[in-house]
């Protein structure tokens, strides 16, 4: 099916259960769907946009009151949508990060949080991870002694993901939070992987600023995300523009520098704002997507040879896995070689691994049905019992 | 009809014809909005994204061929997509501007393009216009100048809209370029208003970049836009990251800084790629478009007191009006106020102005069908007779 002469339509969420390590929380929601329907044009929700011109101040549709909403669940302040979690990272460095000023994130960071700093010719400097892949509070606390040491002065900013994109465990924010603000160091709690699937309390961590994807983690189109901080801090992320025409004196009402002004005009913003009802009751049944996620990795466990990387009992639906002493074992045997366990799961319906993995992997179940979970586990199992990988249990 | 609890279906463009001079050259074509349903959901073109990783190295859907198409169509070596053409603006200004950099623009320059330079501590300086609200060689020559002279260098960036958002007036870009090269300013030529609606030959006009709007002129959803350079410049404003993690040893591949990595992961990007095959085909027929403009603006100055206050014979769609004197002394006097002219177009199927507009105001005819003009000027005659107001000719 096509959608224009060089696009074909895609059909992966219609036809398959996928299980793509980052696409499971950037499903729409069927209100969503009809929204971008109804919002797909340019700048669809610009119809109605009136003194002081600005996305956020947009009643109709209520965008305004999306944004205040937005805050409110975070436990933050103010929010502001932004195009990406990565845009977010981007608003903190440019306000906060000087040339040649260290700033921390994690062993375990995002390559997105390293270009923000590395934009403004910050430093990023990593804090190591433990022997479980966990970032601590100790870790922090060392690593900001060494970078104080080394630089004359403590980083202004540091980066920590609540759950990390390699193995979705769970690091200690709290602690990283408290070990930080003793050193005067500012927080930018990295929520990519949980604002928009489980609850987060932006306030009660005493986090700085909390960003969020929207197509990560909240049932949106890309690029979307959003980024809450406190009162004290909007005033600087926010800062409206001091530019005047030196020709026209012209100025420039209350556009905020770091957004450039409007940021989501259409459809990415509307796609949000329709989820938004959804997300905010979905974050409620976490557990049950973590008791769906452990089934999976249960079931993976009594595969012989199969091993959880990441932390275990699991604390998210993320999670890596080495199948290098199991199904790679066959793949080594097996006409199709590498390609015959993604062939296989494909051939059953299930799709998001790269194609041709059979040694470490990461998969997410975030979104199944319970019946879809059982059956994704009985894949897995016959795939291994008809490659006679013995399975426990 | 609503899309959700709090969101009301956009109908705009189904039920009226909408003269709105930001939203004309954005609406979609039949095949974006086929597109935005099949590739709504959050990473949607991330399906087949291999090794390097990168937006614009992905073969299915055909995003690495759309790059390439993208910097042939506008006669530039290299082209990315942005999330706006702000975003752009970003990018140049990230790549070339420090602190206390004198920056050239015009007075009638968007104010994010302001904006892009006030992040980077820039100075944004305003060539004037002349008295016909247009842009010159000559005034070009004569900022740099003045500029050269009190900062003790030539500005490194000269901004320069081929058709300003004001008036919607021609500026002499080839002149404006020509000159700023002489002074070694390299150039960035906005076209939020002619890329997507109007042939655009970057390198004919020696332009150092060219950026457009997606949600403005290119049939797509919002944010999206495109920055196009020459190979030369590429190397700098897409330069790839050189982090390191100090503890990780991890380096991040490819990924460009400015861009923060990806930037159109999903619909939007869809959405342009469905459209240009239209839009490609929409900017021949420019010449048709203005014709439809010249009707309509000869319209409204048969209406006594009608001032056109764009350039005339009009070279755009977008129009600057000034009715003070003919519908505004009917608001005068009017039950309605000031009220009662967008209320009489609505009333007549036509939406776009800002409700209560009736001295000075801006439309856009792009994308009307001729029927749906010789509409639109017999209700704009239609009013003026009904408030008996002169009509010549």
């Amino acid at each position: 099916m096509k959608c224009s002469v060089d696009l074909e339509a895609r059909e992966i969420e219609e036809l398959y259960i996928n299980i793509d390590p980052i696409q499971a929380g950037g499903r729409l929601t069927i209100d969503a769907m009809k929204a971008i329907i109804a919002y797909g044009d340019g700048y669809s929700v610009c119809d109605n946009c009136r003194k002081p011109f600005r996305l956020d101040y947009i009643k109709k549709p209520p965008v305004d009151a999306f944004h205040r909403d937005l805050a409110h669940f975070l436990h933050m302040d103010v929010a502001r949508v932004v195009a990406g979690a990565r845009r977010g990272f981007q608003t903190v460095t440019g306000t906060y990060v000087q040339n040649g000023d260290p700033v921390l994130l994690t062993s375990l960071s995002h390559y997105t949080e390293f270009l923000s700093v590395e934009a403004q010719g910050g430093i990023p400097l990593e804090i190591p991870k433990n022997s479980d892949n966990l970032i601590t509070g100790d870790a922090t606390a060392e690593k900001i002694e060494t970078v104080t040491r080394e630089y004359g002065r403590s980083p202004s900013l540091v980066f920590i993901d609540h759950f990390d994109y390699q193995y979705g465990n769970e690091h200690a924010v709290r602690d990283v939070i408290r070990v930080a603000h003793q050193y005067d160091s500012m927080v930018l709690y990295n929520g990519a992987y949980t604002v928009g699937i489980l609850p987060v309390d932006g306030k009660g961590l005493e986090a700085d600023f909390v960003v969020g994807s929207g197509h990560k983690s909240m049932a949106a189109p890309a690029p979307s995300g959003v980024l809450a901080t406190t009162h004290e801090h909007a005033t600087e992320v926010f800062r409206t523009t001091r530019a005047k025409g030196d020709t026209t004196n012209r100025t420039f009402g209350i556009k905020e520098i770091e957004m450039m002004g409007c940021t989501l005009m259409g459809v990415t913003l509307v796609g949000m704002m329709a989820s938004f009802p959804s997300v905010k009751e979905r974050v409620k049944h976490w557990e049950r997507e973590l008791a769906n996620a452990r089934i999976v990795v249960d079931a993976l466990r009594s595969i012989e040879g199969t091993k959880i990387l990441s932390e275990y009992p699991r604390k998210h639906t993320l999670t890596r896995v080495d199948t290098s002493q199991s199904f790679d074992l066959v793949a080594q045997k097996h006409k199709k070689r590498g390609f015959f366990f993604t062939s296989a799961l494909r051939d059953r319906g299930i799709v998001g691994l790269i194609p041709g993995a059979t040694k470490v992997w990461k998969f997410n179940t975030y979104g199944l049905t319970r019946r879809q979970v059982e059956y994704l586990v009985k894949v897995f199992r016959d795939i291994a019992r008809e490659n006679a990988i013995p399975i426990s249990g």
